[in-house]
């Protein structure tokens, strides 16, 4: 069974009662029911920063299958030994799905090598996540976009290296666009940036945003692959 | 100095009397214009359908450094003879610019290998062309997009092959998304997707198209390279 | 259960006793078996050149989630419309793997809007396919890379368009390199071209390549994905 | 003119006879004097790692077009506020080529994310660099491959992203391939990492090695482009 670990900063939800109000048991519970919506069945585990190690220590992330993380206000403090972890795990096959404000955490902005900056503002307007490659797995059961009544808008320029392959590409009320569905390839890992996501919009309740977030669980997952063998050879 | 061919299939602007008001001479001669703005020279020539071989026999091809192509409602009149030899100048270092409904052109079907359809809509509503590549040679001195105020609008998804460089992204007043500015190379060839242009209203009058245009054409200009040496080896 | 198609052109094992020493009954059917040593049953057909439509009328390319092409002496014989149809089929979604000579094949050349040219020698030097992507599946369960005693060598360059996804480069004992494994999608389809299977050598007898094809089928069958809805917009 | 920086470990030079009898005056010299033989004119300085801030200030690096990038054995030793900077240039547009084991300097292991690790062997055999993409401005006048008859083996797998574009693919005596010139654009900086160039060989003379720099340089040549504008958006 894939063991998924859903990591979330779990700051806003217990200082501020708009975002509990709706995220009452914190953004990492609402993910961990989306992925029990499904079909499959994974092994979920949930950590947050201000558990011991972040709740990833060394056997938490080699049990780990994927890694869904959520930061915002909190990146600095997250240590830089549990950076370290969580791209080495990466490049060893454990896939990675990178979620809204997770765009400036460090393990993204690690693997990604760019400042991973944007443009946004906070208009509670409409946005459009249009599927821009309709044969891959990640869109399985999304109609030809999803519509998002109120969110944060994120707009170009977006500081990450050109996609292995792009998914979605938002359209915004406001009048901006924003890649929005990412996918990498980093050693053996799967990496994955969704843009939906942010703490005071009940984003993570809409039905194609969880279809979404378990069709990138699936293709996260390791595969076996070839020997990663490196250093001196005879 | 580059060689420039721009070809425009030149019905549209000698049969329909709105079309003519908006490029009298033509859009091939437009663009020509266009091209004549910038600080760099180059020998432009033009090229229409009804000409014999559509105006592009094998010594104009020969000659041309870098094809400019507009066609859309004959697209099934250019001879196969002619996609033949456009197919091989780009293999082997011409540079292709392909306009607006040229997306649905032979050679840019056949360079493409896809079916290259979209969704339109011609409702005359405004376009955002947003930069999301702003390091790229084609988007010199463009500002972060271009905003078209009256545009036919093209919609996600595109079927051509993702991209190898993605420049711009459209935004469309009606709520659609586009990838609206495409690099591609195919052998040695250069190829270069620009949406702008539709015949009834002057998009090769704005400054920034004309100026993504001449950009474009020196992007794509062939450089000398490696030998191209297939077949058997001693 | 996934529909497989091998399609072979089936006219060097029945004009030259060489090739028919090493393929008694065609190279499909030692295709055909090799899919059958995994642990995963699929559901193949074979098809062949000399049969009505190729072997692939409308219906058996309908039902057909991936296929497999083997050519070489006699890629001009293919009828257009069969490749019409290879070609839209992929479009939707169908997996292809084209294998070896297939690189000059109509459906591989019109897919990929290149010449496919290449240098070879036939030379019956050792070839080594190094894993250069040991994170992708279609290597699941293949060592640091595959040796092949006897081949025909293929060298770069090689007019594709850069893959999506380059998995295998081939070292030749005369001195060349090629990319041997490379994988593409266009529109909703999985393309794989994989190098190995001159006529003349066991090469499909092979446990490695064996096992690679068995990968290949099983990453390039579709995915549900999401609509495909081109035309005119509401 | 191109300001260029070439920056050099400069301690295997002064610390190893028969590296000296190579490179007298240090890597960095040669590689200078091969920049200053091409018809173009280059701007070049120095820096060393001994040299406060490893010569690399502010104020050079702000004038800096293009850096080249050579190191081995002290990679530690460079400040991370030096790298830091030279990641922040290179986003802004700065080139940066990476040669031979600065495949594992800090700058290019920053600005990839992965381990930047590989196989190699110390084996003095032959090297062909085949050209896989002839099209490149890289290889302008570059024969089908370029030979060095000694040097060390780098075997993949090589634990970079995918790269943007692969220009060579080497080809070992021994037996092993490597993807020997890749490039990469990070932020508006394009990247060149380049193979060649081991201390005890005197690669660096290498006539086509020599020409590959040059054009390499004019290549990650900064271009004008659009504005990096991020943050609050109005």
């Amino acid at each position: 069974m894939t063991d998924v670990t859903i990591w979330n900063e779990f700051r806003h939800e217990r200082e501020d009662d708009d975002v509990a109000a709706v995220y009452p048991d914190g953004i990492h519970e609402t993910i961990a029911d989306a992925l029990g919506d499904g079909d499959r069945e994974y092994d979920v585990r949930t950590a947050t920063l201000d558990e011991p190690d972040h709740g990833l220590p060394d056997e938490v992330l080699e049990e780990t299958d994927v890694l869904l993380w959520w930061g915002h206000e909190a990146h600095d403090e997250v240590a830089d030994e549990v950076v370290d972890r969580v791209q080495q795990r990466v490049l060893e096959g454990m896939g990675l799905l990178v979620l809204h404000s997770g765009h400036f955490s460090k393990p993204f902005k690690r693997l990604m090598g760019t400042s991973c900056d944007l443009q946004w503002r906070e208009d509670g307007g409409t946005e459009r996540l249009w599927v821009v490659d309709p044969g891959h797995p990640i869109v399985d059961g999304i109609d030809e976009y999803i519509e998002l009544p109120e969110t944060e808008m994120y707009g170009e320029p977006f500081d990450v290296p050109e996609p292995d392959r792009l998914i979605f590409t938002s359209w915004f009320e406001g009048g901006e666009v924003f890649r929005s569905g990412c996918c990498y390839r980093r050693g053996n890992g799967r990496i994955f940036y969704f843009r939906p996501g942010h703490e005071t919009y009940p984003i993570y309740e809409n039905e194609d945003v969880r279809q979404v977030l378990r069709n990138a669980v699936e293709w996260a997952s390791p595969t076996g692959g070839s020997p990663r063998t490196f250093g001196h050879r005879e």
